[in-house]
């Protein structure tokens, strides 16, 4: 905190549900949000709506817990609007908290009440000031604890079952008349999304960014989550990318691909490259490493088996590219399935121990389809701890 | 956007998952998000990373979409830092879209990030205003199209399949020695939750709030989401609210409060006042009336039959009340799970036909439990819509 001479934080929101820092600095999920305040070397201190004080102590991360109305809220409230309150209640704590210095405000909310937030604060003679990203709080949370190191591995062992549930069932797949079949029903990308949407509620994960298993052409661009009517076809690459949340709030990315039955030149030559890709990218992590360096690293590979990657474009050399290695190399992933640190052509940064992230790289051919591997990883000192242990297989059968 | 004076607005995230402007602008979800600019009176203008085009152009809500790429990203990025690339981007769209008049900045975004973002902007001649809540987009969004009703109504109808099946399973655990067992299992809140989360899943909804299932002192909370190891008892009061959301983005809010076996005389007295309360303020809802006489008539049932309600914190005849209705009757459902109109005493703006709200009176006893009963229905002209047909009955057997 001292690093941008900032006096005291303070972390707001409505929810923590759609707003990481505040639930990091919660230590757990507040229905109603809250208004957090940390001076530096002081202890925080937590104001929520009376209906989460119950939740707030009971994750007791905050000692110091009080409610709005403790600090007038029904009045500021009905005084200068409810929309207007947090401004005057921010102040009211800043003020008890002997804070005068400046202020880094944090949460995730609609930037037009921000902005609006910050102004009003500032006029009241509060020094806010604005910070680029990744933040101080961002920066926080990209180190895991080893509490959260164990949030996210335990996710990565329900994902990996689900995977490979998936998997088995499509492997038992009936053919008839030149179509696959689950049971009786016509196995299609609808189908089986199903199925994995019923393995993570029963796993007591949610999805709520959805699931991609995309087929053949579809999986030529690397976010289409699959169209429900194309059927499960033999000798088509599938995507098959998940990332799923805990009740911790920790997430998980792992992403497999493959096809059923015999693989084309095509095909073999994409998983190879892809695999060979990710093993450089991995081998280059460590702590003291940089991203840049790793995504350096899976293009060379990449290039060398004769595909496009966008070091082109960070080079100059071309403006955009529509097939080969079109994204960057992974992401952070923690209360948030993509943060810092991100593993790109801009990623400079030596990455630290206890750092979480994807390693993802991925060729794509348009009207043939793409191919992914991901693994989600943990930063250490001496290379990387792979979260995932699931076989990498091209053909399933 | 007249009314606010602004010639343009700006809606950005890197995400549209919890974004609900961004996703509302865009018309789904982008996983990368975007910057969205329109100029009033002139079509809207989507810029998304190179990922994302391809689903910006299906999902047809914006028809003049471009990268970041074509906006010079790459080189902006590489000149000024990746975190800083967007206000060069923003400004440029600017620029190009003939905007120099007051912009508001949309999205839900870090607003440390934001403050900062805005700051930048202003340094560079753009006329940012911040905006109180709710914004002029949280208003576009309160009154839902035709096709947004729809979409509510369609999680509303598997929202309830869902608590009937729950219900049946309950009515059908099996008494052994004065405990409750499913198959084999002793039927805990655990045990239901599992299976709720799997229902979620196989319906295609999320529930990345999870789901509260509260029994006996528990329910008293009104947000505790219940115990995982409390067993279900009978004749002890079950709070049952479920808040999921389907891959269109909506969501849906229902609670139903009931116990198994018989009911004493206060679960009954809970169950008549709340069960009578809802009714005051469905009753109540109209185009044109306000949240704050809904709310009023909600407070007035419940203290005719002894118990106490937050409108002695607003008439500050108390600084917080302990039990009785602690909270407000409701809140807008859409892209978000709680959003404007509220149903409070702090309502005061006439609502309107196409807004969709919860109502959802509750009384908390202390170490005895809690009772609430929630629908959600769209306002209309000649009164309510309810979305919830489900039947609302306490003994359960």
């Amino acid at each position: 905190m001292t690093e941008r001479e900032i006096q005291g934080i303070v972390v707001v929101g409505d929810t923590t549900l759609s707003n990481p820092d505040l639930r990091y600095v919660v230590g757990g999920n507040l229905a109603r949000g809250g208004i957090y305040v940390k001076r530096l070397h002081h202890d925080a201190l937590l104001a929520t709506s009376n209906l989460d004080l119950g939740t707030a102590r009971r994750l007791g991360r905050v000692k110091r817990t009080s409610t709005f109305t403790e600090w007038g809220f029904e009045g500021i409230a009905a005084k200068y609007g409810r929309a207007n309150a947090y401004q005057h209640l921010i102040k009211s704590i800043l003020r008890s908290e002997g804070i005068d210095g400046r202020v880094s405000l944090y949460g995730r909310n609609d930037l037009a009440w921000g902005v609006h937030l910050a102004d009003e604060l500032r006029r009241m003679g509060v020094r806010i000031a604005g910070e680029s990203s990744p933040t101080t709080l961002e920066r926080a949370r990209e180190t895991k604890s080893r509490r959260e190191i164990e949030n996210i591995r335990e996710v990565g062992i329900k994902t990996a079952n689900i995977v490979e549930t998936v998997l088995n069932m499509l492997r038992k797949l009936k053919r008839k008349r030149g179509q696959l079949y689950f049971d009786r029903e016509r196995a299609t990308v609808g189908l089986i999304k199903k199925v994995i949407a019923s393995k993570v509620g029963e796993a007591d994960l949610v999805a709520p960014e959805g699931t991609i298993l995309a087929i053949g052409s579809s999986g030529a661009d690397p976010h289409n989550s699959g169209l429900a009517s194309d059927p499960i076809k033999e000798g088509k690459l599938i995507v098959f990318d998940i990332f799923p949340q805990a009740e911790t709030g920790y997430w998980f990315d792992l992403t497999r691909s493959f096809l059923l039955g015999r693989a084309d030149a095509k095909a073999r030559s994409l998983f190879d490259t892809v695999y060979s890709a990710q093993n450089a990218g991995l081998d280059s992590l460590k702590a003291g490493t940089t991203g840049e360096a790793a995504m350096l690293r899976a293009c060379q590979v990449i290039e060398r088996a004769g595909y496009k990657t966008v070091r082109e474009v960070f080079e100059g050399k071309a403006k955009e590219i529509q097939s080969g290695f079109t994204h960057s190399l992974g992401h952070g992933v923690g209360l948030t399935i993509g943060e810092s640190p991100y593993l790109s052509f801009l990623s400079r940064d030596p990455l630290k121990s206890g750092q979480v992230v994807t390693v993802e790289p991925g060729i794509y051919l348009p009207r043939y389809g793409g191919l992914r591997i991901e693994d989600t990883v943990l930063i250490t000192g001496k290379g990387v701890d792979n979260f995932t242990t699931l076989d990498k297989e091209l053909e399933i059968s």
